[in-house]
Order: structure tokens, then C-alpha cells, then sequence
């Protein structure tokens, strides 16, 4: 169920309606009428945005479009795989495969693409859904890496864009990296910010676009010095990761690196905090610098074959099923299931 | 109750005994007996490790020694609010205050050092405890940045003294990086590991000294990043928390880095996803060295204040038991409570 909080559209009773947009949406959804959200894209990220939407937003509709010829088949044989419910017939029946990419967009509240991961691709796609989409429509791209600034280039109205990135898998993952391009229009960021709320998931608003965004910023720098630390021979994969799992994998679940430093500095708080370890810190930076410098450590080089073939012996095919499983149990007790 | 699978000592029935000791250990605890750990510097590591030893390991008696004057009561008064439990005098009653150095560590089966961060201090200390102790008695270590091969200098037997860093607080955090030394004997990492085990810890040896050992080194590069994010405009304090335990915190606290991009390379595992993910990787790593060096990301550097001032006006004064109660929690859902 929606919450009626929800700002779907902005206050001002003058805000202009698309010339096929024939009501009201908001008065809509609060009578209890749906509204319709397209996904552009069936793959794992797009199904899976599919199942968070029918999941938690019982006023949505969801329409999918893809260009594989198998479409309709494909969506309705692995989309329950995500809903994971028993009765997914009900989440089911809210759901339409469109046959063409003006079918998906028109009359949708919002359009949510997750296509090829390809500047051109992008920069193509938005100015046919802008030609279908009601006028105020919410544009959403779920790139990793791909900002709004260069996906808007041939768009009429480019304050409609706003990237929204997820950490995978979506339906499971709270996050949502919500980054504007300088153009994206304040309306468009708050009425993404109120959706996303809504449906109980965690968005946040990025203040600039920057590469890599912010989460796969932060995950790379400590991935860049794990696989240093391995390189080094100080540590095997799978002893690291048996570190990280039971020291600041639940600690950041829990409080996130500057709560736990502001906390580990007691009453001094983060300043404090620097002033006893910043010795340390600035040590372990230092030896970072050092040890990734020796040990080459950038994309390709020589240390990669050995230690993606000890992720290999160490996990084989990992089971993502109950990885997810468990993930939802450590987010109840964070309170974020 | 200490798991009967404990190896205490080796196989080996000539093991050799102190003069003093005129009892065989494991057989003393397999009938029931009692084994003594002494626990030296009455920190927050120091009493957190003494709760540890006292909850999870019916067989062990604390012995507790440091140089403040108030010891006695001082450790009374704090101790149970480590232990918090209903019924903390049964375990209160296996505590001894010990009025000397000698007095705490004759007859320990390990003695756990969590003195001032100082090499000085570090160096002699342990001499002084080698006198007093059993001469199979096991040297731990809770230092955050002092390798053993330094610590050890003036022993007479260099092969007893390992690292035992812990995560803070040790008594909820499970991990433990054991460091030995170049000199540090099989013998003793292998009963170390073992004690640690049978209390349900989450030990892990690190095969090579390093600068920080592992945690510090991997959890640093990441604030590093958050430091250069936040002086970048990119993201506010706050809400770079909230992404880190919204996305990579409950993630790492199910599934380590490598296998979590083992499993999100599907089929192909990590190399899979290095050919996929690699040029973001790459891009991600070369735009953190840039901002890092333009935004002067060194300790002390003038972009400290704002951020500690940011993290103060976020959070104030940090509530940790609630911290360490969701963590309880997160780690009762990962199965490692």
C-alpha cells in the first residue's frame, strides 16, 4: 500500500498535467486507483526493481519492456523467482509485458531503465521514452556508472532525469544512490526521494556527480586493499573475508565508519578519535600507498589471476538464494527488514 | 563450558611442564577443573576481554592486574556492566583481583597484555611476566599496531608471544587477528587458535606481520575514501553512513568482498566479474588517488575539522550499548552470535 505522504506531485495546484494525463494521480492514489510504473530492461536489476515495486507498493502497476523475443515467456517464468512469495499470482497480476516502448511509457508515473550499460545506448533511449512519457513522468536510470549529465545530451527537457543506483540485489538492498545531474530539476529529486521512501527503501540523495558514485567508490578503495593484503601474502581470500564478516561487516551494518569512529572516540568523538589513532591511520595509509604501488595492484595486472583463482577454490558457485536469505535477517535486526 | 576438543597442549605426553606446575591441564579441565587466565590493564579491552573469558568459558578464573591504586573496586564497579547479565555474581565469582604482576600471571594457562600502546612499555613488560609464569603459559597480545616480533625483544623464549587484536568491544565482536612473529612457535598458534575457538570466537592467523594487520588497513582505506567523498562535496557525514549500512555493511556482514564479487561474477566468479566490472574498478581507483591527493587527505590535513565537526553536530554523544545490542542481533542473524 502506498503511503499517502507520499509526494507524488508537488503542491502547487497549477502544476501542469501532460495533454493525455486526464487526472489527477495523486487524488488517484489516495482513492485507492494505481499508478503505473515501466521497467525498461529485463535483467536482473530490472526484474528485480519489478519484484520491489510489487512487493511493497500494492497501488503500483508494472509494465515491462525489453527488446528479447522471448519476452513475455521469460518475465513470467523468472520474475516469481524474486517475488519469492508463495501466493505470487496476486503480486502477478499487476503486471503487463509491453510489446513496444511507447506501450511501456505512456501513462506511467514513472520509467525506470536498466538497459545496456552503454553511453550510446543511454543517450538514445531517453528521447523516445520522453516522446511517449506524460510531461511529468519521473525518469530513472539505474547505471553504476553512467551519470545523468551525459545520458540527458538529446533530451528535450533534461530536469526530468535523475539516476537512481541500487546495490544489488535491489528488492533486497535498502540503498538507493540518487544522483541528479546539474540540470535535474529539484520537483524530480524530491518526488524520486518521496516514491523510493514510501516503499520503506533507503534512498540518498548524491550532492554531485562523481565517477563510481558513492557506494562503489568506498567498496572499491577497501576491495583495492584487499586484494593488495592478499598480494602481499599477508592473508588468504577466504581468511579476509572471514574478517571482514565478523568485525566492520556488522559494525557498518550497524553504524557506519564515521558513527563508529565518532563513537569510538568517547566523549571527544571523531576529533578525538584522531588525535589517539590518527597515528595508526596515517600509518596504515602510508603502507597502502607502499604495498599497492609494489604489488601493481590495478585492473589486469598480474596479481588478478591468482587470487580470482582462490575465489574460485574457496566458493565455487555461491548461493545467492540464501545469501539473500540471510541478508533480509540481518536487515530486521537493524530494523531495515 | 570450555569444548573438551580444546587443544590446551599438544598430543605429545613428554610435553614439558614448569617445575611449578604439578598438574596436567587438559586433564584438570576435562574432570572439571579450572584453568587461569590473567588479564593485565583494566581498560575498556582489558575488562571486555575478562567479561569474554568469564561468559563463554565455565572453566576459566580471571586473575585481573593493573597499576591503578582503586583496581579493586574499580573493575567491581565496571566489570558487570560487560557481563550484563541478570545474575553477574556467578560469574564475578571467578574473578581475582591480583595485587602484583607475579600474583596475576603464576600459574595462568595464558596471559592477555592490554597495556599502554607504547613499544617502551611493550618491551618490558613481558620479561617481567616470562619470570612469574608457567613456562608453557600462552603470551596474548591485544595490541592494535605493535607486532610481536618488536614486543618480544628482551624475552628470553621469543616463541610464546602472539598478537590477539580483537575488534572493539572484543566480548560482542567476534573476530581476532592472530599475528605471531617470525619467532613465534606452531605450537603456540595452534593452542592460541584453539582456546579462542572453544569460546566461539572468530580467530584468524595472519601469516605476515604487516603495518595496522588487516582490519585496521582494510576498514582505513575505506574511511580514507569517505574523507576524500565528504571534502569532495559529494556526500554529507550522515548520509554516507547511511549508505555504507544500508548497502556494503549488511552485505560484508553475510559475504566478504571476494565473495561477494565471486557471486556477482555468476558463472565466471571474480574473474568474470573483473571482466565485466573491471573498467569501473579501474575508473573508481584513479578518480579516489585524484581526489585524495587534491583534497590533501592526510591526517591532520585542513579538511579534518570540518568532517569531525560534521560527524559531532550528526550523532553527539554516540549510545554504544544500543550499538552493541543491534550488533548482538546482526550477529544472532549471520549465526555468529
Amino acid at each position: 500500500m502506498v503511503d499517502t505522504d507520499i509526494v507524488l506531485f508537488p503542491d502547487d495546484p497549477d502544476y501542469p498535467t501532460h495533454p493525455c494525463h486526464n487526472h489527477d494521480l495523486r487524488e488517484a492514489i489516495m482513492s485507492g486507483k494505481q499508478i503505473k510504473i515501466a521497467i525498461i530492461g529485463s535483467g536482473t536489476i530490472g526484474l528485480s526493481f519489478a519484484a520491489l515495486h510489487l512487493l511493497k507498493n500494492d497501488a503500483a502497476d508494472v509494465a515491462v519492456f525489453d527488446t528479447r523475443p522471448d519476452l513475455d515467456e521469460y518475465v513470467k517464468r523468472h520474475l516469481p523467482g524474486y517475488l519469492n512469495v508463495e501466493d505470487s499470482g496476486r503480486y502477478m497480476n499487476r503486471l503487463t509485458i509491453a510489446k513496444t516502448l511507447a506501450e511501456a511509457v505512456e501513462n506511467a508515473y514513472a520509467v525506470q531503465e536498466q538497459g545496456p550499460e552503454k553511453l550510446d545506448f543511454k543517450v538514445s533511449v531517453w528521447p523516445g521514452i520522453e516522446q511517449h512519457a506524460l510531461r511529468d513522468a519521473l525518469f530513472w536510470s539505474s547505471t553504476s556508472g553512467i551519470p545523468a549529465s551525459e545520458q540527458c545530451k538529446n533530451m528535450q527537457d533534461k530536469s526530468r532525469l535523475i539516476v537512481v543506483h541500487p546495490f544489488n540485489p535491489p528488492h533486497i538492498m535498502p540503498v538507493l544512490e540518487l544522483v541528479p545531474s546539474p540540470a535535474t530539476s529539484n520537483d524530480v529529486i524530491d518526488r524520486t526521494l518521496s516514491y523510493w521512501r514510501g516503499l520503506g527503501c533507503s534512498p540518498v540523495v548524491v550532492k554531485k556527480e562523481c565517477t563510481g558514485f558513492v557506494v562503489n567508490r568506498l567498496a572499491f578503495a577497501l576491495f583495492r586493499e584487499a586484494c593488495s593484503l592478499v598480494s602481499s601474502g599477508v592473508v588468504s581470500v577466504e581468511d579476509l573475508d572471514e574478517i571482514v564478516t565478523t568485525s566492520m561487516g556488522p559494525r557498518w551494518a550497524v553504524a557506519g565508519p564515521f558513527k563508529a569512529y565518532h563513537a569510538g572516540g568517547g566523549e571527544d568523538g571523531l576529533s578525538g578519535f584522531m588525535s589517539k589513532i590518527g597515528g595508526t591511520v596515517q600509518g596504515c595509509w602510508d603502507a597502502s600507498a607502499d604495498d599497492v604501488g609494489k604489488h601493481g595492484i590495478v585492473v589486469g595486472g598480474e596479481w588478478q589471476e591468482a587470487i580470482c583463482q582462490q575465489a574460485e577454490e574457496a566458493y565455487g558457485l555461491v548461493d545467492t538464494k540464501e545469501r539473500d536469505e540471510t541478508t533480509k535477517k540481518v536487515l530486521e535486526a537493524v530494523g531495515r527488514g
